[in-house]
């Protein structure tokens, strides 16, 4: 497969890569938003995560053995993992921090973002918005407070982070950024409170105004 | 600080690099992995997470905000995140595949071992090897069930994945190996079977062999 070099020295894939994606989902918009701010166009295929449409035999024997979205494909070839996809698609972009330290630091916040983050703020804001409280299992119930402690945990950490700079690694926005945008945007679904975070608020302030930047259009 | 270059073209960071670690886990066990296999000498600092060694507030205040190890201390800085630390080492070197799709492919697996297999295979361990079944609490004797069936998916995957190569990506071992083979290695201590997955223990048979290869001292 051809890849091409922008202005900018940014190798984009062509033809144009195609997200398999639910667009509710804020693991697939964290791809929407790294193509977005690159200026990379994608194709979107939808697919109802709801509805089991990720667990059929042809997704799971094409697009994803792990049955989940986003993949992100391209060259040909299914990328599962939404930071993964990220990733790929940012490769030698100012998405991307010259430095060897901040470029693995970059890397220490999304996986940061899926093991401390993801798993207790959009967990609980999938439990409670899109499945609702009274069809949630017992354990599922009972696991709510701890996940409710560990998400406020992980905001705290990035609030604090933030109280003495403007994005979570270097002077300019980065997928460390992109990453965590997401389901912090949407935390307030999950009965999370911003009002005692001010720099984390002023932070999505920031992403949000970004050159490029696009809504979250959940479909 | 200093980066000089081997004869293989790997920048290594001088002076030695610090590992914050615990020797009984696994996500340090991977650093040390990846630093033997690159001839990357390690320094090395123990503290017992039993006892509570990296929630101290100088702990908190300096090596992580998190109170989680391994933390890679290098550049004067420190690095949280097991994998962002194998990815800081292996920077440039033959771990990290030449492709840019094999390169992101590799973070796909490393993001899956974050999100699928240690909070499954690794957790079961530490709660039954470590804790002890009977010091444990109704709610994470609860998610025993969940977890277990969780693992068991995450090792059928790489199970299947594995049943036409040698090496999770590419020809040859990358770091999606390196952060795969920890806990999948100890996978029985937590009482998942290896018995009726023979490409897995193919597998794991070919990482011990890799030149350099360190044995897991559990201190």
């Amino acid at each position: 497969m051809a890849v091409t070099e922008t202005p900018a020295g940014n190798p984009v894939p062509t033809p144009v890569p195609v997200l398999h994606e639910d667009a509710r989902s804020g693991n697939c918009y964290k791809i929407r938003l790294t193509a977005a701010l690159l200026g990379q166009p994608l194709d979107r295929r939808q697919y109802d995560i709801l509805d089991g449409e990720t667990r059929t035999p042809a997704f799971l024997s094409t697009v994803n053995a792990n049955g989940r979205i986003p993949v992100l494909e391209v060259e040909g070839r299914f990328l599962p993992e939404s930071n993964a996809a990220c990733c790929y698609l940012a490769e030698g972009s100012a998405l991307v921090p010259p430095g060897r330290f901040e470029r693995a630091d970059m890397l220490h916040w999304m996986f940061f973002e899926q093991y401390n983050h993801e798993p207790n703020v959009a967990t609980l804001r999938f439990w409670l918005c899109a499945l609702g409280e009274e069809r949630l299992s017992q354990l599922q119930r009972a696991q709510i407070p701890g996940k409710r402690a560990a998400g406020e945990a992980a905001l705290a950490l990035m609030e604090r982070h933030l109280a003495t700079r403007e994005w979570f690694v270097g002077e300019r926005a980065s997928l460390a950024d992109v990453a965590l945008y997401p389901y912090t945007s949407v935390c307030e679904e999950a009965g999370f409170r911003l009002d005692g975070l001010p720099h984390l608020r002023a932070w999505l302030g920031r992403v949000a105004t970004l050159p490029g930047f696009p809504a979250w259009e959940k479909g």
